[in-house]
């Protein structure tokens, strides 16, 4: 197994380091390769992502990520010139984003059901296509625009993809969400897309949500949901949510995936760099930690992804959330229970 | 005071009724004419908003909207050819939407805050300017584009506007929420704008979020936020958002404004026509009075706004929330409250 690490910026390194040691429990001989892309390389080099580095990151299964971002750096350059590059340079068109509400853990609901979710955030196109610009810049007559850009290649493809999770979960249902009566050219690709897809899974019930409905079910009737489909910016904003609910995103784990398998996934936690807290020792590792048990399972090796989930349950079932510990003590005691095989449920 | 009222669909006619029976205590003389647009018009007709109705509309004080949208019309019909052309007509730039945590109401959160924000969502422009379309549709070659345009001309009247409602306010804060990492163009303008507006400004402190934090923030502390002011999509999203911790859209009005008094401004409650319960006469009728609020605000009729709302904040303070009332019922309550003019606070 050989995997490109780029731990980045903020806490990226700190929960990094912690992904490894529970990583090393379950597949010793891994082989690592680190890239020092961030913040730090671009203020040294002016450099985001050199092709030669691009053509490198190509050679490994799989790669996982810390966290891109940095205060001393311009809103958008790391974010549009590094991480968006990598997934967009690597066709990373399903963005898997699971929101499970582990025992023990405090939501911040007041009567949370049993939430058990998976959103499938398309990863490639919509509105963070990059397109648009600026006219007549600094005038009275300035014109800003951004252009959602969605295809029926692109949206069919994670559209299979939602479908094909949604028929191997136990509840077999899908939402789409979307905004099909504002923006109705994209909203009615998503819905014939999806219409279309489901004919051939007649075992997956299908709704359909707009996206600011969805963000008042994701806290009034959050069990509602199995599976979500949804397009780049909603499932952003849906999957913060979602991890908010679901005890936060210290604890939400992703993938940027190929499911072509053409070019190496990407996995990393949702809670980005984090600079308030960087370099502090205080992080949580759980969400990278978790990040390996997606990249595992993307690679084949369930057995592994399913002892690390485990490990992790037991943990945040049994840990004093007050005080949970120092980032490498978390590491620690999850790179013990993976060793020790703990099983629950 | 002369007033159109476009009860609409659904609930819409429902909650239009009790709004209009406490607006008739404080304002008995109120010359109202009634608009009958909506799905039945479409259906026996295939109008939307005709021209000469729109020019009628134009010759009033204010608009009061009961809700559009119903399920026997294809999404985004009504949504666009009447709601959302009514906005863009009468150039509603300032979508204002107040988010408050009533003494009383029960938050889906477990350890609420004080809440009291009011959201500021540009109203004619962003995702929502209909600039978009399909090419080759049908094919495996389509593509649908939605184009997001915003310009300083309407990206500065409604900055200006929500620190004016800043500046106005015990906290003077103001969030700026964006996404400016990704959509950097418009991202660049809305940020530019706010930096520039906020000279003007310096008793108001100002912060920043992306779309995807500022719904992290709004369940896990939103007693942060004071003013909002966003773009037309995200502050779609956010104001559900916002309704949903602090009780529901069943209580959040709104106001489409032109603040600029050219055009009629139009107050409608946020929770659209609710087909679901339509009909039965359960529709909880509180948003569509707190909208009969904001209109008499806009209409400078201060002391008749703060008697309605003192008389919904002791109703909500004092009703079974289990069994609320039929919607008559609870219009009828808040009638006699305004009616004996009770005080709170
Ligand atoms: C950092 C940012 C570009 C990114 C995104 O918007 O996708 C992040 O919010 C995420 O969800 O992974
Ligand atoms: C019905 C719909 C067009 C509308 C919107 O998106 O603005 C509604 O959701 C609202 O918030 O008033």
């Amino acid at each position: 197994m050989r995997l490109a690490v780029i731990p980045g910026d903020g806490i990226g390194p700190e929960v990094i380091a912690e992904a490894l040691k529970v990583l090393g429990e379950v597949v010793p001989a891994a082989e690592i390769t680190r890239y020092d892309l961030g913040a730090a390389r671009w203020h040294a080099t002016g450099e985001l992502l050199p092709e030669s580095v691009l053509g490198e990151l190509r050679q490994h299964d799989a790669i996982l990520l810390g966290a891109v971002g940095d205060p001393s750096v311009p809103s958008g350059i790391l974010e549009r010139g590094l991480l968006l590059r990598l997934r967009f340079e690597l066709d990373h068109h399903v963005n898997l984003r699971p929101a499970r509400l582990y025992p023990g853990v405090r939501s911040p609901l007041a009567d949370p059901p049993e939430i058990d979710m998976v959103v499938v955030r398309e990863g490639t196109e919509g509105p963070y296509a990059g397109n648009g610009g600026l006219l007549r810049k600094d005038t009275p007559h300035e014109i800003a625009t951004e252009v959602s850009i969605n295809t029926s290649f692109g949206v069919e493809r994670v559209v299979r993809d939602a479908f094909a999770r949604a028929a191997n979960r136990p509840r077999r249902h899908l939402t789409l969400v979307h905004k099909t009566n504002v923006l109705t050219h994209a909203g009615s690709l998503w819905s014939r897309v999806v219409e279309e897809v489901s004919l051939q899974h007649p075992d997956v019930t299908v709704a359909y949500q707009h996206v600011d409905a969805a963000t008042i079910h994701l806290v009034t009737d959050p069990g509602r949901y199995d599976v979500i489909v949804t397009d780049n910016l909603f499932g952003d904003i849906l999957t913060d949510l979602a991890a908010a609910v679901t005890g936060g995103i210290g604890l939400a784990a992703s993938g940027n995936m190929d499911v072509t398998r053409r070019n190496p996934s990407m996995f990393e936690p949702v809670h980005g760099s984090a600079p308030d807290i960087a370099g502090q020792g205080i992080a949580d590792p759980t969400a990278a930690v978790l990040s390996v048990a997606l990249l595992l399972d993307h690679l084949g090796e369930h057995e592994s992804a399913r002892r690390i989930e485990a490990s992790v349950a037991f943990d945040l079932a049994t840990r004093d959330h007050q005080s949970p510990g120092a980032t490498y003590a978390i590491g620690d005691r999850l790179a013990a229970l993976v060793s020790s095989n703990v099983r629950t449920g």
